[in-house]
């Protein structure tokens, strides 16, 4: 039975215990394993010091990475317009290692759309860029989120998978996330 | 001579092609050529769509990538509490790839300061983690960002550059970048 990692921000939600054992339900249907970071077994208690718990967890969340055959990553925007950082970092690091890598996100919207849906005002520059009223530039791709995001999904032939979730289930619903798990079997099984 | 990557939120800013020059001069003096986003060579007027676009773009970046021995990330928090999530996406795929990676940030905040900094209300759930007014956990590592990339860097050797650059030259202060170059020298001397 294939393993795979299950990446998002849902480790910050009140209720990530929960959401983790119902990701882990739903990949059982298909024929997976998944692993959540929660699954590493690390007593924090034991490390001294903050920092060196920081890096503890690292390692330990790299270990189960490692143990994995693919990842599914969870990109609604968290805490700005983009993905959480930590989830873009594993999805990277995974895709370096040369292990698939499917996404989904629950905001349907371009990262053009959303940058203007949060109060943005964009005008175009003397090089036809979009740029906001701080002078930053800003992606139109007609993607969810930065380049290198949407970019590397489609490069593995799973485009980001977008649904228009609740907003009080932005990071609970799971249609997005049962959509990628129908696309790994079809791959993985032919 | 060793390639650099110089990975950053840098393409988005209105002088990034004068930045990147700055950077590859400063990279020669330490002995490695500097190579930037802006080195591709691409013409997308050839290339129809936006999204196909996008796409050109990540695999023509990745290929800039797999031409360098290591990179430099310029860290500091962009659009929101953390790094540019492309960064961060090169970051995690260069080190999956097994190539060093070096950081710097230009906010000398922890994590956890930097979200109360930007108005959020921090109290103690339940089981001791620190969460925001909306009940999504922080991290609380003493670490600079998400423990992912703190905690990568860390691994490698190379911590996080934390310096604390003025306001008005947040992402153009080059004082972290350059202690990173002096870092690989070191490194790759040895």
């Amino acid at each position: 039975m294939k393993r795979v990692y299950l990446s998002g921000p849902d480790v910050f939600l009140p209720n990530a215990i929960e959401l983790g054992e119902a990701k882990k339900k739903l990949c059982i249907t298909y024929g997976f394993e998944g692993l959540v970071p929660a699954d590493k077994k690390l007593d924090l208690s034991k490390i001294p010091g903050k920092y060196a718990k920081g890096v503890a967890i690292y390692h330990a969340d790299l270990k189960l990475m490692q143990d994995c055959d693919f990842t599914i990553c969870q990109l609604t925007p968290y805490d700005g317009p983009s993905a959480d950082v930590g989830t873009v970092f594993e999805m990277g690091w995974m895709i370096g290692m040369g292990k698939p890598c499917l996404g989904y996100t629950n905001s349907p919207l371009s990262m053009l759309d959303r940058i203007k849906s949060m109060g943005h005002t964009i005008s175009i520059d003397a090089q036809g860029w979009p740029v906001s009223e701080q002078g930053l530039r800003q992606e139109d791709f007609d993607m969810s989120d930065n380049l290198m995001i949407d970019g590397a999904l489609e490069a593995q032939g799973f485009p980001m998978i977008r649904h228009a979730a609740r907003p009080d289930q932005l990071y609970t619903d799971l249609t997005g996330f049962e959509a990628c798990l129908k696309l790994a079997k079809q791959r993985f099984a032919s």
